[in-house]
């Protein structure tokens, strides 16, 4: 149950609604996911939120896709459900398979490991990562 | 100042320094940082996730750049000095650009700032989200 | 599903009661939520919990309504659900409005981004920062 | 050690200076801190940053006090060192005092530990926290 | 809802059914619980991750009950519910008592919150501490 | 660097003195550790935490050295390096071997990897886990 009421079409301010209309129009599809429809109530939020995801996610050095398997890796390690959910289509929908999408868990949980055993240890870091 | 002394090469008992030379012969380097150095005081620990890395790093479905890219990611979302300075350094020795990497950083900073959001507004997965 | 049952009036133990009914009085509501129904198995933990929330939350140097947007802000930072729901509420129940709240989420949202972004970049501190 | 060079003002890009130059305008200060000096090897990255940052901690719904008791909370919750010890420094400028600098370290500490009893117990939201 | 659907008995390859029966043999039951029935979509991750657990979490210097104790720590920290539920269980089945069980609660919640005021002070560690 | 002085004990008021004379009594050492130096700021924050600490910590229904596992166990999770070094003294005080610690340190390391494989893949709870 969310905390704030999620936002039918309708219920949207002008500001919202030009944000959400610009939504549709970059995805090219009618569908606008609850995680704006919350945002909402704070068009200010909403926009900048939405143009930041816009920028950040386009392709750029690095291809959509590759975007995507970071910003899964992200959610798992700080444990936002809604966004392992919603990442995780986001990525098929950009073209990962199954197999990618396997090795990518695969990684992450090797990932947390290896994170937890340094810790743990209080490993120093090596002379030769500190080249700046 | 870590937990345990980190061993050089004359204190690994035998089956650490076996696991010490299938990492030189690996990644073709003398060089074995001190992650390595300080697990080595339980050779059992430090065979299994070796072994472990060897196998999840390895270039599968998923190049080999792109897997470091992710490690990067979750060391800073569980933050990790010693994880994000070991494996930027891996990440830049495959041959991620500081173009590539400024725009990585981009998006783990984004992924952490909408995962806060969703979380913070308790945002229900959409049906959508729910294709298994 | 909870890991313990959630205790009702009739199968607190005597201390428990005790914790419960100070619960009551202070304040000024019948109504018991099910944090304390969980605790109430430990009754020594109950009112150790119960008595060091009281005394933190009370209004001091920092108001009541403060203090709940702060444990809004921590409750989020670590992915407790139950947290957030739960003090969103009393946050509201003690006069937050929603522009505040919306506001709060956008500061959470920030500051989760920001404090990755130095993680990434293992930023040192400044020492103009280091005043101590 | 950080993982990209810390930029002097004469390193920087005409972008990065522009956005330096609204920072210490802004802020009414000559001293740029180190956080911005790494961010600026990503101009985009840099002036999207500091254009959120300058938007929402400005005073609105919420002083501006307010918010840097929200971001060091978080910066704690999400165990950011080089953030804790900046927006310390930050609320402190901005009129914190002691007394509620302790009275928030507290608040922190007490929500920490509910929100893991929460999360062991696997507490269920009560319906009375479910408005929406 | 699951990312990936969880394979019944029928659906598994010979690799993952070749685990899938060393879980039996091992724990002595037929029943095998749907995190392996979710990882069985790469047999290679589902048998690496089973041959370290059981080799992780097979009595040694540590009891398994003491090592459950850990998983649940780990768990309740990383706010992982699906963990919290089943190593919970598993320690009872490992003969945790509800006497046990709510004190390790409250060393979970304590360490928790000592934790956040050791970061948000920013402490730093005693030379006492640094033995090695 | 901390946010506030560690006091030395000429500097502690009555309230925060007779904290460290019952610290000092209960460990039979006359060595205080700088976190209750910064704690001391606030007394009433000293005295709570330090209660709290007397009860929690106590031999119970778990012994003393069992109980520090576990805050290791929290404090890597949470990554907490002051936690981390001092608890991993404090265990090695009460008595945990080395090879006790490394097989901790193991354990630790799996179920941080197996916690984010299950948020991964968003595993449901198994109606075996849920008893209560």
């Amino acid at each position: 149950m969310s905390t704030v009421s999620l936002l039918t079409d309708k219920d949207l301010s002008p500001a919202a609604a030009a944000v959400f209309a610009d939504i549709r129009a970059t995805r090219k599809t009618d569908f606008v996911n609850n995680f704006w429809r919350a945002l909402a109530h704070d068009p200010v939020l909403l926009a900048r939120t939405w143009q930041s995801a816009k920028q950040v996610m386009a392709p750029g050095a690095l291809d959509a896709k590759t975007k995507e398997l970071v910003y899964i890796a992200v959610s798992v390690a700080q444990g936002c459900d809604y966004c392992v959910a919603s990442h995780t289509a986001a990525a098929r929908a950009k073209g990962m398979s199954e197999a990618e999408y396997m090795e990518l868990v695969g990684v992450i949980g090797m990932a947390a490991e290896t994170n937890r055993l340094a810790l743990a240890l209080q490993v120093p870091v090596d002379e030769a990562f500190q080249a700046v």
